[in-house]
């Protein structure tokens, strides 16, 4: 059987393969980007779901596509804290921002397309673009997120640039922020060359160290920008719910790509979201994930600090799931996860050459702290220490 | 900004802005593809929703992108009732059948290629095959389904045939199940052509009368059949999970295409209805709903009978949601729920030309029967009659 030119390009996935490693109590894995589930309000939701279920049944049933106005409305409400000036009217509810992803491509993207990435970027973001068949424009990133001198460079260079996609907080992988200068110096490169921006920001509200900066929404004359977010990281991924702000004809489009793709999202998830909401107080909720998660950061870092070679680099980040490792350039961590780090150390993390869209380097690896216990941070570092070259 | 030409093919929907009229109360609606919320199991899921937030959080963190192992276990148990002779790991979890119509698009299609339906057609199928920009070739259907003489000739002449879509049972929207000849003959005209075939059957296990027909996977030597099933009408709507049955390559890839879509379906949703399926008995509780819905297709069936005019004729299905109204040639029943029903009737049904992939016909319409009460379901009727012209 003939399949279509674009599914050659979906490859086995790393993330799928890590998924399966993640599973096993042996290991000590940091390759996740779970959340800390012991975090999760599992005794809120029981009551909410529970009183959701013992009312009117239309929970269980069909509901509009763009998703429930409630909720919408209370994203909507939200937003406005990030500079986002928006009604109910303007948020589609979606499965997890990955679903944006989707749906932003599929709007823009013909095959030959370039979209432009921070280098590294989201392995998801790339699996996600893949089938659609861009080509690929990434653009040097360092300690203040994408290099915007470089962007413009790059955007230059690239006459079929469509689609430009940023995780502005936090970076995935490598936990970097886009600094102030370069946000509105993207957007003003973005208005020149007519780029679609998916802003995607799934870390955002989980910030350890600094002020939050704008949104590159809040900067958005042109209605350029796609801004995704996601309750996977403030409430829990197994309800499987984000949302997707746009402008006029983008969000229109969005919509009807959301009802074609998959009618809607669970209404039950919906309401029982909405209703959490209502009652609790989600910003004191992250406030509490946000003291655990800084402990942990600082107790990967230290133990980092502490215990790997001087040689190994890692970044400082200010809130998110993620600090990105940097080995001596002749050190390939895919292999030495293959070889050593798994059946020796019995410790995983991603390898960092995934992440990248064109020329992978092999001197990475993305670690993760959100997922794992304080004390499994410290022994997973601390035997992988042991077999790393001094 | 421009769109990617497959999103100039996403036009405003009929089902979208039907589900608009479906919220006001005063209309009595036939629109929907609805089940009825009394139906749904309300207490049995209040009851395992609190009982799995009261356990391990696991239920509320990711899970593995084909779906929750024990979910696909027990649908590939199911589907050996239907002669699909498969394990879990062929058994792909997915956001409601619809998912899968936008995986199996995803995979197959490229622009200009075609896809061969029933004529009529479901509309949401429209809806996700669209944006790859297919031409339809769609086959004479009658009240033994899809006409595989037709067929023979359709394909003679479209070369750039790829995917086959039907509901063999209790056809959306006319309510007509193929005959077992046809589907034998189907499947091997999906051989000679080298067709991937979607078949989807989310009112399969709602039959009133008469015994089962073999699936189309069932006959499926060939591994070109996508088999794809809905909790939507057997458990709930709102709860977005249905599967994907398909064999080698196909499943693999549809299984990537998944996790670039969505990551995955909700785990929570998927833990209740395993848990459900464990702990009830379902097909006891679709028992329940065939009684209920034979009876409300039974009360449309005589009520249109003794109201309409003997010139308006209708489908018997043997099971589904729905009735197919076929009104004299020169009848628009678009034009008239627009003039007459909607604001003198106060009804509303979906206007049959928008099933209709390449050239529409304006005298039929489609009446949903599962989702009103007897009492609206009479009422409805007979405001509608008094209105036809005599």
């Amino acid at each position: 059987m003939k399949f279509a030119e674009r599914v050659r390009r979906v490859a086995p996935s790393a993330i799928r393969d890590l998924l399966r490693h993640g599973a096993d109590p042996e290991i000590i894995s940091f390759g996740g980007g779970y959340p800390d589930p012991a975090l999760f309000p599992m005794a809120e939701l029981r009551g909410i779901y529970a009183e959701l279920l013992a009312g009117d049944p239309v929970v269980l049933q069909y509901c509009p596509s763009d998703g429930l106005p409630a909720l919408r409305a209370q994203v909507a409400t939200r937003l406005r804290r990030d500079g986002i000036d928006r009604t109910a009217d303007d948020v589609l509810i979606i499965q997890g921002a990955q679903q944006g992803l989707d749906l932003a491509a599929k709007l823009v993207l013909d095959p030959g397309d370039a979209v432009v990435t921070e280098n590294p970027t989201f392995l998801g973001a790339l699996i996600a673009f893949n089938p659609f068949e861009p080509v690929y424009a990434p653009v040097r990133t360092d300690a203040d997120g994408m290099d915007t001198d470089d962007l413009e460079r790059v955007l230059a260079a690239t006459p079929r640039a469509r689609l430009l996609y940023t995780v502005p907080d936090f970076q995935n992988p490598t936990g970097v922020t886009m600094s102030l200068p370069r946000r509105r110096r993207l957007i003003e490169l973005a208005d020149e060359y007519d780029l679609l921006v998916v802003e995607d920001t799934p870390y955002r509200a989980l910030r350890y160290d600094g002020a939050h900066l704008p949104t590159l929404k809040s900067l958005d004359a042109g209605g350029r920008v796609v801004h995704l977010g996601s309750f996977s990281k403030i409430l829990a991924p197994g309800m499987r719910l984000g949302w997707a702000v746009a402008d006029g004809e983008v969000l229109e489009k969005l919509a009807l790509l959301k009802l074609a793709a998959d009618t809607q999202s669970s209404t039950l998830n919906m309401a029982a979201t909405s209703s959490y909401l209502d009652r609790y107080d989600i910003d004191a909720h992250i406030a509490t994930m946000c003291r655990s998660y800084r402990d942990k950061r600082d107790l990967l870092l230290t133990t980092l600090r502490e215990t790997f070679p001087e040689t190994v680099e890692y970044t400082t980040p200010d809130g998110g799931l993620f600090t990105w490792l940097t080995f001596p350039a002749s050190f390939d961590t895919t292999a030495f996860m293959r070889d050593v780090a798994l059946p020796d150390a019995r410790v995983a993390y991603v390898p960092g050459a995934t992440f990248f869209p064109t020329t992978p380097e092999h001197n990475h690896a993305r670690l993760n702290f959100s997922g794992l216990t304080e004390e499994r941070i410290t022994q997973g570092v601390i035997r992988l220490s042991k077999y790393l070259p001094r």
